[in-house]
């Protein structure tokens, strides 16, 4: 069993808020967080596959491939973008870090076929991360 | 002469866009960073100040004097806040880090009175940064 | 299952140094670690707490919570510091990483309720870390 | 249970190639990776060991002797090298990170003999690492 | 005036040898930099124009525009290199950081329009890099 | 004209302290950089060397000549060291980082030979540096 892993970074506004509660109240919760106009982070993506040694090629997995499905199901879609407004995937979803972090599992756990998804990690700034294992 | 450095980091948002071009031409030079949402950083500023040494402290200037003026004068007006409406001193400003960097030396010149300002950098992102010295 | 990290740096000195033991035995124990003066480093703390996701706020545990946590109960005690002198709840402890971890987790390990410590992890340099779980 | 880690870094060259393989087999799969003369990384490697404190000295493993071991037993072997050819207990082996981590492993695991090698993690670059635990 | 920088990064082969010298004489000089089968990095190039504001677009030089150009004229064709043997503009350089940054310079200093070619920089690895400024 | 750069690190520890001034007027002045047993620090020292590059050799000096001035005139006599009792050449001398650049430039600015020293940088912390350059 070998882990690899494949950092990605792009940078997007969010505004923590739950629409089902009082602005005060997320403002309570959330502080400067909830700001209306939202704030933005280079979010650091880390994505670790887990699986065996393909003899012939000495790869677990291609890099090049766990670079391209991790741009074409995450980094596409959220770089440069408000994460509250213009992806579809995150609908409905406060996107706290630790909601990003099951929500870009459930986006690619279906996609790496060669070894299997280990564990999502995201950093929103240097001092912070969040880790999610599917467990 | 001695230069000293104090660095920060602020999350923001901001979205390049010229109000007296149209959105194609917004689009047309600023590419995804024209996004209608925005998008966001972990902006980190780099303050240099140069002078020279008081010799009853050994200090250029007491860092902690420096963070404390950075965080009142820039730090507190535009973390966690989009940089194209929320900040009194970005007002009618194109956002992109040379625009600001040049706003945020005009906040701190007079403000820094052990040493002078020499240099104000900002980082947007791992891989880009912009400087200004007041030339 | 989420896991939170939130990064904490302190500056210390510390002297490697076995009380029960000869000078003579703690250079040849420790070397330069046990000069008589001390030296110090920046220490980079890594606090990470495992749990449930609470729907309402999509928070594990609120950052803002976890930071005043570690400040009140860790970094408001060492940083800027003596680890061998000026610290009540490492009296008698040898201030090694290995043993700075496991006293930092006791000091931290009551305090967090949403969600429950899952690691300690200390880093003398960009060299050397150390990591307790508890286990 | 505490877990030490090491960290060092050196310069090398490497060519994925399986020599099974045509030269066009190898540029499907390696891509630009299969440069016929070879390119580098600054590698850095990590080898975490775990194990009980030792009471006298506050230490699982004293630094210096797990750095020590490492140099010996991997970096003088590698560093400033070409790893498809200068390397005695690579030859024969695709130098992907991924079979580099099993033979630094290999190399190392015998070695350890306060506490327990417990993982060696390799990045080739500030986007990319491989992690092997012995599983 | 105003400064920006782009970094890039890549990964190549070198040996440093003077082919007028000896081998002995380039081991003498070189140690083992000077190793047969050459060695590698992750070389990091940060690239630093000057010049004053375009006011339409906030911009001294569109990153993507300053990005497209170090690729095209450098990272393609040092990236997963020998810089001994791979790369046309480099022929009859002894590849050291100092003659890489020069012949750098003069790949760039003419593509430069909008802004003038001030700074390459380039870190051989995380302790070591060095800069020409055309002077 | 080239600039070459080596970066060093050591651990130590230090006294913000006047001793022509009460311990009142010390806490007044350095705050918790003045607490009685001192503190410490990981310094990163930068060293930067200007001058012409060699034709034969294609450096302006060898990195390895000036790692062993570097760590022969200064690392190997603070690190692991407390600065206010340890050192020879910085007997009273207060230990800020500005006084240090100054004390290490004029430890290191006779024994550069190949070149001229150019810059000798402090980093105390990650956020704060301070740079002298002999003017």
């Amino acid at each position: 069993m070998i882990y690899v892993t494949r950092r990605e970074v792009f940078a997007a506004s969010h505004r923590l808020y739950n629409p089902k509660l009082s602005e005060a109240e997320n403002f309570e919760i959330y502080d400067k967080c909830s700001s209306p106009n939202g704030h933005g982070h280079n979010f650091t993506l880390e994505v670790m596959v887990a699986g065996e040694i393909d003899k012939k090629t000495g790869y677990l997995i291609d890099l090049k491939e766990l670079k391209n499905i991790i741009r074409k199901y995450i980094i596409d879609k959220v770089d440069h973008k408000h994460l509250n407004f213009d992806v579809e995937f995150l609908r409905g979803i406060i996107p706290t870090a630790e909601n990003l972090a099951i929500a870009f599992w459930d986006q690619l756990k279906d996609k790496i076929t060669n070894g299997k998804l280990y564990s999502v990690k995201i950093y929103e700034t240097e001092n912070n991360y969040t880790e999610y294992r599917g467990e």
